[in-house]
């Protein structure tokens, strides 16, 4: 089994390292190789996904990947900055499924801004579209306008789009999701205003049939801003399209308190998939060995169970994160009163030890 | 002075009720009409925003909003649907600048499902702009698309855009109202994604150089609906998009626990406004007598403020509602252990009392 394991910026290599670690000492033959992305790529072969990174995730099975961005390279033009790797990866290799999951450990109930009783036990999980939406649709770009409220004058323009069998898609991964959970699926779109989120909204009803088993509900994108402030343990299941989903996915990890312990996966249609934290590349810590590793090795926990078929393995990783969590390591992320604070370096040593 | 009166639907027509109260006592020659809206438009005449409604909130200096939607219209044809009158509204009279506080009651902290040390004393603005963006830009409709990942199927597409003419009269009104505030406006968009989101920092850090005395950040969405959660009160002025507007100013709201107490403004160029509370018509609760109307009579009081220029007398209603707090009256949204619940006409009648 091959993993193209890509560090990427800011904290990326640090948390990467003992991800690494986790699975070296698994005992598993994987084949591991690394190469540069985001800023990295970008020092390395001038562009932030070079061929040679992009050929390499292509050939593996699987990807780990940790952050890009660094302030360093917040005046390039778009196209080069660190972030158009993880669009570039999530295009050429087709990863339409993002499983975003917030959980709210228990043991961390007290590091979230939210009240004890609104998070406790909190457990839902957030499908987001990752192909498509306002993302990809074309066209776009900078031109002047030759109608709407001001014609003749200078408007940036994009296209928001999806396509039916583009939420099928979707819609099934969700479906399918929600049937090893509670079975409540909430479909977020807009379709009081837009014409996409209204096929949007047809199609999941249409699919729906296919899963009685599943309560299929709607609510509007701002409504389910509201409610999952109000009381996010309503939800199971989540879905919905790119760019509503990158903005409820990252209000619900907050919710949490425990943003650094967040992995996620973007799976194509063969269940191959990129993993990566939750969390971005904090370049403010980076280098200082603060950072909190154990949203990555969940991530390479999680890339063990979808698309390495290794349940076990997986799951002793997970009892092992579980385990330091007991013990009361804490990186300064998540350490409150009473706690033992360490550094990224021991929190991946605490987890090997309890391996 | 003319103000149009709009109750609407579901505990629009009630809340409504008390606001008038408020406006009869203050002793001022206010010409007050009524008409329907929303679903009580449809039912009057056939459309949410009949002919004689749009006349009489186009004739009238200042428009009072109750709240539109019910149930039983929910599966009217798009265009026939409550919401459409909101729009049509905010369409034909020009209303581009959207006002929303999101203000944490010192009394009601205990409501909100945040920690209170993360939300008392929370005071925050978001503008959003509510005359363009994917909510009006065409073309946008269902077709069988010719290109893009699945040709030839059926899709949906919105054209999401802003002119430069657009970005600069919003970024005027924000960094103005930064200036009567903390001077920090952060101005929120996906410019690492988005064209549209490209040419609006763009414009709006060239329209800062105007205002040297504001201090002006940027940040992507994602990142905003986050630090809303994590540290609202590091905001001081937010000016965004009528998508991310949308989104971003009812998370917001609910943060305070003080949803049932915000009141909004939307605005055209010569501060003629359309004034209503941020929450919606509560369908669940209408006629029951318990809706708060005290979003609606800080709306008239804003109302009062920025169009009809009675400074003295919008500042007269909020120290009666402030009053009406800290003697302990509340509806159920906002009662907690220890206040004295009352129904709408109570609080209202409190209100009165107070002025
Ligand atoms: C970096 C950015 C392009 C990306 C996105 O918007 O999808 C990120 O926010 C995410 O959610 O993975
Ligand atoms: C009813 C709906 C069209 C409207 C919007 O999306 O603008 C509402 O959510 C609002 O914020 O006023």
């Amino acid at each position: 089994m091959k993993i193209a394991v890509l560090p990427g910026d800011g904290i990326g290599p640090e948390i990467i390292a003992e991800a690494k670690l986790v699975l070296d000492a698994l005992g598993e033959s994987f084949e591991i190789e690394e190469a540069p992305v985001g800023g990295a790529g970008y020092k390395a072969s001038g562009h932030p996904l070079p061929d040679a990174t992009l050929k390499l995730a292509k050939e593996a099975d699987a990807i780990l990947f940790g952050s890009v961005g660094d302030f360093q390279f917040d005046n390039l033009p778009r196209e080069l900055r660190p972030e158009q790797a993880i669009l570039g990866l999530r295009k050429h290799l087709s990863l339409f499924a993002n499983l975003r999951p917030a959980i709210c450990y228990k043991e961390l109930t007290a590091a979230s801004s939210l009240k004890p009783e609104i998070v406790a036990g909190l457990d839902i999980l957030i499908v987001r579209e990752l192909n498509g939406d306002v993302y990809f649709g074309s066209p776009k770009g900078i031109r002047t306008s030759t109608d709407g409220l001001f014609p003749g004058t200078r408007e940036g323009f994009d296209t928001m789009r999806y396509s039916e069998p583009e939420v099928i898609r979707i819609g099934h991964v969700a479906f399918n999701a929600a049937r090893k959970r509670q079975r409540r699926l909430c479909s977020v779109d807009k379709s009081n205003v837009l014409e996409t989120s209204q096929l949007w909204r047809d199609v999941m009803t249409e699919l729906g049939k296919e899963y009685p088993d599943v309560e299929l509900t709607h609510m509007y994108v701002d409504n389910a801003a509201m409610q999952l402030v109000r009381a996010p343990k309503a939800f199971d299941v989540v879905v919905t399209g790119n760019l509503f989903g990158d903005i409820l996915s990252d209000e619900a990890s907050m919710l949490t308190g425990s943003i650094g312990m967040l992995p996620s996966a973007s799976l194509d249609a063969n269940n191959k998939g990129l993993y990566e934290p939750s969390h971005g590349s904090a370049p403010d810590i980076a280098g200082k060995g603060i950072a909190n590793p154990l949203a990555t090795i969940l991530s390479a926990a999680m890339m063990l169970r979808y698309t390495l078929g290794l349940e076990a393995q997986a799951a002793r990783i997970e009892n092992a994160v579980q385990t330091v969590l007991s013990q009361g390591y804490r990186t300064g992320d998540i350490f409150t009163e009473g706690t033992k604070k360490v550094g990224t370096r021991e929190m991946g040593q605490a987890v090997l030890n309890a391996l």
